[in-house]
């Protein structure tokens, strides 16, 4: 019942603090006979990485993955596979001005009233910095998924503060630092960013992710429904503050003759519900949704108190993304294909692999 | 792992279908010595029912709760307490034409492609009807934690379908068909409603609920996160596909100095973060608001496949509700009740009762 | 986390108490398909019931089980199946002399410190009765592993007391009330547990249980080797205090170059392990041996004290088994059933059905 | 549900392989606050160390543990301890020539027939050297235990082969390569090692451990029993075939009127119970003992198959302990310190610090 493992079958524990030795993962539960090598993992590490715009942190780390065990002549042996990310850049001395008081926004406050006490060093483990085994972790369910069954995970951000990025071509997503879906807008958000960072200020974002290619019939009716646990995921990576599974909160307004997809012989006519329907995939796109918060670590001075209750302000100077939502889009993507891959084996173990007189219905366009 | 059960300390198993023999659960894990009998559990499963108004599924059913065991002499004694709610309305033959056809917006089609077979009376195990039971135990939950701590759950509808219920009055709640915490709108619902069901179409919800009273320090810093576990469990009731936390999806267009609440000697500023910051609780207000989609079951013809894979018309003729989230504050009260129970639980283990040298900071107003 | 569930794929949570209302189970992860109805549980009860002959106690109950979910027209749908049995001789009245007092040998001390308060009714939920709902899971267990595998459960006893039972003739076991195979020995047994109970004293027994047609590869490398599962569902059985697989507690004084099993082309050519190697199976039988110590409740009188420390004699005049052994041969097999079961889905998950290059080697003859 | 993770609120995630780069353990829910460095763990992993005495394996390994996160100025957060040990003796060659033969014994032909592959270095994952992260994180158990409650946890060797270990003096145990609590049979256990690894053979072990200081009311009713978890860590260590709580297999032949420990005011008469009535903790000292088979790994030549199926003969050559007993004494205490370490917080979250009315019955002597 460890806190910080994720998943029932394909298992994910992590560890680490953003100024601590190290940081890494142990997946437990991995199917034996997967090639499996460092340069699987680093790709997506690499995207998720601090230091690659002006427009995120400028902490700069290789976060260069080693695995430990599991792996044998390269393929995966069915045993824990261990992924270690050494900490390279820790300059704590940016940190020491808040040891003593609470940053608005952060786990300052919680952490010290949960526990007695706190790493202050970088936000110890209420970092961001934690997302970096999570994307290290998805990127070996990624693989396994995409060999097992063609799934792929893709994500983009629909919004940066006030603005909306269009949908336009999934292509330009890894060509802009944005991950924005939409070459035309790249100008726009860059001038939108230089300017919040010159106010001292952040912003929040949203973003979309998408599995295609998912088998049908993952997820369990309760509680552990796939949407349930996609939900779990994605409000566990920091700073999200909603999710939304297909139509999501305009299904409020929706009417039932609209909402509910209609079924064809060709596949469903419409995906308002996400690929999910009775908390078990219908084998359409997942279509996920989520709020991210403004950064709360900005320069701008902001009133607080000190442990002893005494009021104080507030004024943090280290490295920060001005949008924690910017380098979010590859651990959206990493939390969904964990989410995925446990179904998956969920799904084998008290279904094996069932079959049904007809011919699968086939996916259709997302909504 | 069992996908029924919710929970990890306070561990509720659910069984059983909306036409089976019975539903009910068991609770494992609760504290003993507390003061508990059906009583204590029949006022919210009574919110819960079926059949109170003409604006839900007359389906008729008494909902009586039983105790099995884990309570002796009115006290519970630490061991498991199972509740058993008996289905005495199956009219069953209200589902005999869906059983070859997969209605739009159900459960049919997943459940069938899942398991190779389904139950398909009254949507056998995906029915709202399993909301029972969580609301069984919701209550427990509620129970302990409104002794222990004075922590209180609350529940409303804000909107329905386009109208939003603007929050004005908490005492009305209960005084009204709809959840409504404002007199003055009820009559234009009703209306609303009454117009609905003539057009034999049905529509979607948004639910707020608030835990007040929460302690501090409650949640994991990963990945079962306060408002993961919150996400998870909102998700996973029926008819949901969105969930927010706090300032939510509209966190995305704020900027970093609106959105993170200063602290004061007096307590916080504000609650945007809605109670949980870095996935552990403030002590403020948990806030947490849902999407609900509207109900599949509608009287209007809909296209459809059969079992062959040909295409076919469904018509629904049952009774049901035109609005499922009607009936889902008490059920995402229970829920949030849960996570909350369970929490608790977790924090006591690992950190029993911290001692802080500073006066716990009071929490302030909500949003 | 549940202390009353016992597997992780295949989940039983167990509920009830001795005098209660009833008791029962809730089986969460039974793939579905299979066919399943009371008749398939109520032959295992029946083993396990009491009163069915001189040597038991005469507490008489039919035990009879209902199945409250998660089958449908005599299939299981893949949801959780509930069991109910009820109690119906609960004589109370013979208990109320134990309330202020501790039994020896007996949990009412560790119940009393642990949680508080007790329910001094027939030894509560530390009664015995609590392995009948054990045995009804086991029984379904059973039911999927010979269907699916041809695996099969058989136990019988090989000690009782200082009487060894040589293993003769499993077809002797039902045929005589101490599950012996054995016919020749029965009278004596018989002799010697007359004269046991006019003694009013009770002895301990020795249980053997042999699973056949186990898959091989089942269990994990560590911590859940399928041995460490087997030692932890046997311990678990009320009055047991020793397990052993295969050559158990007599590999101590054996040499490796005579204790490890050799292979050949027909298969190992012995089964000291028991039929795990490395915590994982063999595919050879399941060789697990039980010590039961004897029944604590005897009418002799024995010195104890009272909730206030003071000394005291307690004498116990309710029904009770003069060896508790003599029941334990069903539960024991259930209780293996379900480690194989939850092994064998866990299997599943990961590995799927690995094809192996050359034929399976055919499991042998037991030690 | 991960298979290498051990126990449910102090949760101990084992990964690594013999040869592999590193072997370590995630350590998630140790409470905050207390004193941690690595020189409180490494004393117990040099008494697991190989290479201290000629009787046991002459690889030569510091194990150094460092520890990666989870502490900060010497303190535990309350956040993942990870910890970890590189391998630095990996002399493969030895085991080139094992690869595609099974040796009797090992789990080489399991792992195989269950992932279709496997580690054939120095046995993989299936090396006693998987023990090394046990007893680093059964330190940690140790230390907060017996900072909090004053447990202490004491295991030494009852019996080398045939002889026998009268239990004299626990003072001798740190003094001899053999764990034994007796300093005159120490000559006699050399010369008897020195002759089996003279005739290239092995042979087994019988290793006591006790627990004393034990809070009272740990365990749960079912199936999570004190004893059951016991039974579970113990089996699961490599080589272990038989367990025994208390009086264990001597109670088959035992009386009611004897088996069962009378209570006086001041304490338990006896302690046949071996400190768990009813899965519960009585205070008094857990008993436990264990039976380890000889080591599978002998110079004499054996006979096997390879992968083929066809017959074989394999030799062993490596470094290997003639009686893989002799180091498992420290392991056995390391798991029965998480054990107990996990049911301390398990009581600690569902009954808090209950009160009861009476002073507590002192805990007496053991059997």
């Amino acid at each position: 019942m460890s806190g910080s493992t994720f998943g029932h079958l394909f298992c994910v524990t992590n560890f680490g603090e953003s100024h601590g030795p190290a940081i890494g993962c142990v997946i437990d539960g991995c199917p034996p006979g997967m090639a499996l090598s460092e340069a699987d993992i680093q790709p997506d590490l690499d995207r998720r990485r601090p230091g690659t715009s002006r427009h995120v942190t400028q902490r700069n780390e290789p976060d260069q993955v080693e695995i430990l065990s599991g792996v044998y002549e390269g393929l995966t042996t069915g045993t824990p596979i261990a992924l270690l990310i050494r900490n390279t850049d820790q300059r704590s001395k940016d940190y020491g001005n808040i040891l003593d008081t609470f940053r608005p926004g952060h786990a300052d406050y919680t952490y010290w009233r949960k526990y007695g006490l706190r790493d202050p060093r970088g936000g110890g483990r209420s970092s961001a910095r934690m997302t970096a085994p999570m994307v290290a972790a998805g990127a070996v369910a990624k693989k396994w998924l995409h060999e097992a069954h063609g799934t792929t995970f893709t994500g983009w951000m629909s919004a940066l503060g006030e603005i909306d990025i269009p949908h336009e071509d999934e292509t330009q997503i890894p060509l802009n630092p944005f991950f924005a879906p939409n070459a035309g807008i790249v100008e726009r958000l860059e001038a939108y960013m230089d300017a919040l960072r010159k106010a001292g200020d952040s912003v929040g974002a949203r973003i979309e992710v998408r599995a295609r290619g998912v088998p049908v019939g993952l997820g369990e009716p309760l509680y552990d429904k796939l949407d349930a646990d996609i939900a779990h995921a994605m409000m566990g990576i920091n700073a999200v503050k909603g999710v939304e599974i297909g139509a999501g909160f305009a299904s409020v307004a929706q009417r039932g003759s609209e909402h509910g997809d209609g079924l064809t012989p060709a596949g469903f006519a419409s995906n308002h519900a996400g690929g999910v329907l009775g908390g078990i995939s219908t084998g359409q796109e997942l279509v996920v949704s989520l709020a991210i918060k403004p950064t709360s670590s900005i320069r701008s001075p902001k009133p607080s108190i000190n442990r002893a209750g005494e009021p104080t302000v507030v004024e943090t100077f280290g490295r920060h993304d001005p949008c924690v939502g910017i380098r979010a889009t590859p651990i959206a993507e990493a939390m969904l294909a964990l989410v995925v891959m446990d179904h998956a084996l969920r799904h084998r173990a008290q279904c094996g692999d069932v079959q049904l007189p007809i011919a699968p219905i086939a996916p259709i366009a997302p909504i």
